[in-house]
């Protein structure tokens, strides 16, 4: 199994000055942020989002050097992604993250509504400032995005009611926006055609839901120690992800234990058996699939470059994780 | 004592129809949200932000209606202050504001974090959505500015140290630059001359300083009631503002109290009464007249108009709550 640290082989150092600009921009002033920024920026995250920027800027110009735009715009993604994840602990009280003792719980709520405002402060005011109102646009709908999937997923726990075409919606503003309109961002800033733009952003789009089926895949598989959080935590916190939904079309059972959100003893292992009696998780895995093949179909149009090749093999990677 | 509704006589109606908006676009689709929207914009606010916008929209641009971007602006003014509010609510664990029980206190930490990035994010999004990126810098500049002033707030907390000029940055983060540039930002609207747009700067900027630094009075000199929070709050939880600092020069034994956080038995009452004892809020009085006057000023290059008089006026109510 490729890592995907060895993907980003093509952007490895700017993705080194990266952590280091963010350790800075965030924690410069303030020494509980520039904890909290160590926390966050130092703790081997997989810089998913900035590598796919600051890859789409080498294979669009690939004659050039990266700009200093695109270097920013990669920086904010990471920025709202980690703002987002701050925040959402404190919402869902999560105590670990990637095996690691999440803002919230090392320093408290305060620090961590903190820490996240002025991340999502930091990053509205660097886009701003890279004077391209498109750019702006496509990031602040993200941000929308974001909050509006943080709220669906608030409000809409326990409903095995749920399409998987509602799953899918939801997948997309948690997780995909960010990443299509972030490559389509930084389509724009290489001033690439309308076309390409929004194959870009399909790309995004695609790798952003096959990324996201499959962590909900090893939400169910992983061990608690190769994911860093307790195994079925999102069907025990009501969040109905792709395997439960296909498994309640085979066993009508697994809706009711859901509806009443678990609440005689053994519903929840009924349940873990019932999906895994189920082609649920096989069913996601193709679906995922899917996802990752319309991703690659989308850089058809980019030149041959390594960076491509790059683009092209983490769509692989992002399904290699599920098995 | 006039009040501050009477002085908007210019743009009631407009300031009628922007809170049903307001109530919309935050609650339109998620119940919570909409529980909470009616909380938040419908509890009387003074909606003293979104009035000077429209304000300056009609000194600026006698001849027109107020434009529907400008309307706007003024919408994004009133949910980023709410936002900046429902999140302090959560960092300062405060259950009261202007006598009603703040939103994480009705509705849980949860939904005051969803609440307030929610409203972050829809005044990102409308601000893009201006087409006008000079207004969009100087609203992110808010955005960061109210993460500063938090931060600020949050980590400087008992501090007899501070310099009247350190505390009136504090202000200025906290409270006047969200003023000031909004004010800035609805000139910039009216395209109206570099130099008016700075004077409009100014006139929000010392007008926001004056309203603060009254604030700080009132949390010395009101009683629980009329401010609808306890009095003295501020110095309780360590946000050492003018009164206290004037105070010290007066009496040095009260920085010793601050240092040790009110530990010993009376410490509190003791600096009340040393500060009750001091010229602290008559001083603190002074400097509120002082900016009130520099914001009127500010204004000498409007034409005159029922608005432009509406705007000083406010710059004498705002004193006029302190005595």
């Amino acid at each position: 199994m490729t890592s995907a640290i060895s993907l980003f082989t093509p952007v490895e150092s700017d993705l080194a000055v990266l952590t280091e600009t963010l350790k800075q921009l965030v924690g410069a002033r303030h020494p509980i942020l520039y904890a909290a920024a160590e926390h966050l920026f130092g703790a081997g995250g997989k810089r998913l989002r900035p590598a796919i920027v600051l890859l789409i800027a080498r294979a669009t110009l690939p004659q050039q050097d990266i700009s200093a735009k695109h270097r920013r715009l990669a920086e904010i993604t990471e920025m709202i992604h980690t703002a987002s994840l701050v925040h959402d602990d404190v919402v869902d009280e999560a105590g670990v993250r990637r095996g690691v003792p999440t803002v919230h719980s090392s320093f408290g709520n305060r620090v961590a509504v903190l820490a996240g405002d002025f991340l999502f402060a930091q990053s509205s005011w660097h886009l701003a400032n890279l004077d391209n109102l498109t750019v702006v646009k496509l990031l602040s709908q993200v941000i929308m995005d974001l909050a509006e999937g943080e709220i669906q997923q608030g409000l809409n726990r326990f409903d095995p009611s749920l399409s998987i075409d509602a799953y899918l919606e939801k997948s997309y503003y948690k997780t995909a926006s960010l990443l299509a309109n972030s490559a389509k961002a930084a389509g724009v800033l290489s001033n690439v055609s309308d076309d390409l733009a929004d194959h870009l952003y399909g790309y995004g789009r695609h790798l952003g839901l096959a990324f996201q089926i499959v962590d909900d895949v090893l939400d169910f598989t992983a061990s608690a120690d190769t994911l860093g959080k307790p195994s079925c935590s999102d069907l025990s916190s009501g969040n109905v992800t792709a395997p439960a939904l296909y498994a309640i079309e085979e066993h009508p059972a697994l809706a009711g234990l859901i509806d009443r959100e678990f609440a005689e003893n053994g519903d929840f292992e009924s349940a873990i058996a019932l999906i895994e009696d189920s082609k649920g998780l096989e069913r996601t895995k193709d679906l995922a699939r899917v996802h990752s093949r319309l991703a690659v179909q989308h850089l058809d149009d980019l030149p041959p470059s390594e960076s491509k090749q790059a683009l092209i093999k983490l769509a692989d990677y992002v399904l290699s994780r599920a098995y």
